[in-house]
């Protein structure tokens, strides 16, 4: 990767990070963004414990795919061994996000996946986000971060899920972690399962016997915006 | 209809749009506002899936009652063939909204018709808003989107309501439709029913046995705004 | 009172409208405050239904204390006789607001009585806040705004309550009316009154068996307030 | 402490009492911060009741650790008291925040402790955030604010608790307290009891059998931000 298209990168990822704050997804400086460039193998990654006001897109850091500092003088979100992990295991993904968002952290906690009660969980998540176990001490031992990537990859294959079809999860007790294309997709991803967390739960209590979507209107609504029979949006 | 006239119908549907964001009805491009120019039978709609930060007034799409693009180079809302059917079947309503709007599509998911609980909803709609069924795998097959507006004529037409008296629907596990004689009031009416929305479900949660308005009272609210005997705001 | 006085008088009554929006209390033009002048026996009141954005201090009506417009060209409230009624009935109150705020709204949906659950509550309102009975059809033919005012003192009365120190009431299936000694207090005690409504009703969801405050609790903290042994506040 | 050191700690308290409005904690004049200097034994506090529209940082009031007013014109916070006895029980506390938070104060209301339902409240509370007793009828007596501080000591001592590791508590029936090493600190803790006491409160509603996190998850994110083996933000 050339300096230039590292220092462009850099910026996406910035911007990425301010969006969260934007759309009311963190306080503080609880959250964090990142993208990787596929041909150098390198991803871009907000420093830890920053305050936004005074973070700068020069301070992004740039890591390789172990998770170890190529570039950068401050440390790397604490959480970078679990980007690492997933950027790994899954080429056809290029952000990732995570948060405490406080719906889809209220369903974490309570330790449920969450269903598709509607079509604006359809558009963009093909079926339930799955809700991930909590990790053991000797996880923990091993390493709290990249473990938890490990349990993510471990999720999807025990349900046999596409993570481009559900481009999320929820962490027991913790919160989500949502990715897509670009480190701005991903951004989008975290804003629905955000929504559709207030929305889902608010289904079930004003109605206990809610039922998700019926198939036929779930496949309809995710395969109108995705795919090769998608006719939302603009080409 | 003279172009200048569709000049200033584009500008009029393109702020209605931008009310949306403005009100908290909607996230990223979700929902869309179209107005009616009943002489020339030509309706001005969103694009479809178009930033709100790039939108112009220029951008918006201009059809024909069939859901046909007249003029405008890019897609029209994915919703476009719902907005037409609907003006097909409703002489007397000019403007109609659809959002994702979070309480609204909460009772939507839930499967549920709103009750009218208070004047805040008595105001504005005559008795409850029915919440239409979902739509069949033969209706998606026939079409998605014009299905869903013959469905909601279908519900109006089965419950004997007048959708003058009641501007809007629920559409189960998707979320609301509203309309009123034009975009700006549509708009308006997306505002009150998301607000009695939210309001109707934390009444239920307060008190199981709440029940709906007297009917005296129901009758009395919607008439001082309605009909020939209104007495509230300016002549 | 001079001109120069009624001026001034207009100029508080339209900025504590404006503050309504500021607040979170309303939407559109749902709201209404006044405040009376004891000297000349007037009160200030918003006009009907006109839109903040485009509202002047020059808008606002005076009427006298049978709810007759003394002076202004548009409509005042619909709500004018009530406010004429609740400053002719109780001369200690100088401002009065009413509002369809979200929660304050929900439990006079529910019918319930606000109960004082928090030291929130005492500060400002020295007990339950009443929810007073739907008007019968009767009250509705003889005039709805004004006998809206006779209900709230018939409850007032009927359960020997002092205006002054419940500056408040929930009105059945409808929503809250506030006063105070001007139309800015008014206006506070509407926020304070929003905000319980809404920690009290999760507190009963939180805890079902949750209690009011102890009457001790409840005396220390309207009395650090109000009265003469009151130490809260500059002098 | 030099004239300069105090007009800094002004500064620095009039800021952080600020940040309250500014993270919803407070409407109004409703919390107040204050910060100490401990080696003039010194504390700064928010003036009573005064609009934050006009307040300045010369209005901030100077008290020593009896809670007598040192400097400043105007009357101390009402809640001075409960500061100067949490300040000279606990050295190691540097700011402290009162506020009527709307979540936080459901719990307060509700009685009932806040348990670690998850990551974000383990990160800043290690454990349960405990819910302090009603005051009795003697201690108001003898002083509601001070005797306010004596219950937040005793009930911290007969659980054994760390006001380090739990930087802060519920005031039954009125609201939180919490402290840090500055009033930054202070603020930012109040901002995390409110984020998770809303986080719990739905986690349950949720589900009713969502158990708090388990042990070696809350030791994790607790150390990894606190103590000599802390990872977490920059050096």
């Amino acid at each position: 990767m050339e300096g230039n298209m590292l220092e462009q990168l850099k910026e996406k990822v910035f911007q990425a990070n301010l969006d969260l704050p934007k759309h009311g997804l963190v306080k503080y400086t609880w959250g964090n963004v990142s993208e990787v460039d596929r041909e150098t193998g390198l991803f871009v990654i907000k420093p830890s414990g920053v305050d936004y006001a005074s973070l700068k897109a020069s301070d992004m850091i740039v890591c390789d795919l172990e998770g170890h500092v190529v570039e950068g003088e401050l440390n790397p979100s604490s959480d970078t061994p679990t980007h690492a992990v997933l950027y790994k295991a899954y080429p056809e993904i290029g952000g990732i996000v995570h948060t405490h968002s406080t719906w889809a952290t209220i369903w974490a906690q309570a330790g449920l996946d969450l269903p598709a009660m509607g079509t604006t969980h359809a558009d963009t998540f093909y079926g339930s986000v799955p809700c991930a176990r909590y990790l053991t001490q000797e996880e923990l031992d091993q390493g709290y971060e990249a473990q938890t990537g490990q349990v993510i990859i471990d999720t999807f294959a025990a349900r046999d899920l596409d993570p481009s079809a559900v481009p999320g999860i929820l962490l027991h007790g913790h919160g989500p972690f949502t990715w897509g294309k670009d480190a701005k997709t991903a951004v989008m991803h975290a804003v629905v399962l955000e929504e559709v967390a207030k929305m889902n739960l608010f289904t079930r209590e004003l109605n206990h016997f809610a039922e998700p979507l019926p198939q036929h209107i779930l496949d309809k609504h995710y395969l109108r915006k995705h795919g090769k029979h998608a006719y939302y949006g603009q080409k």
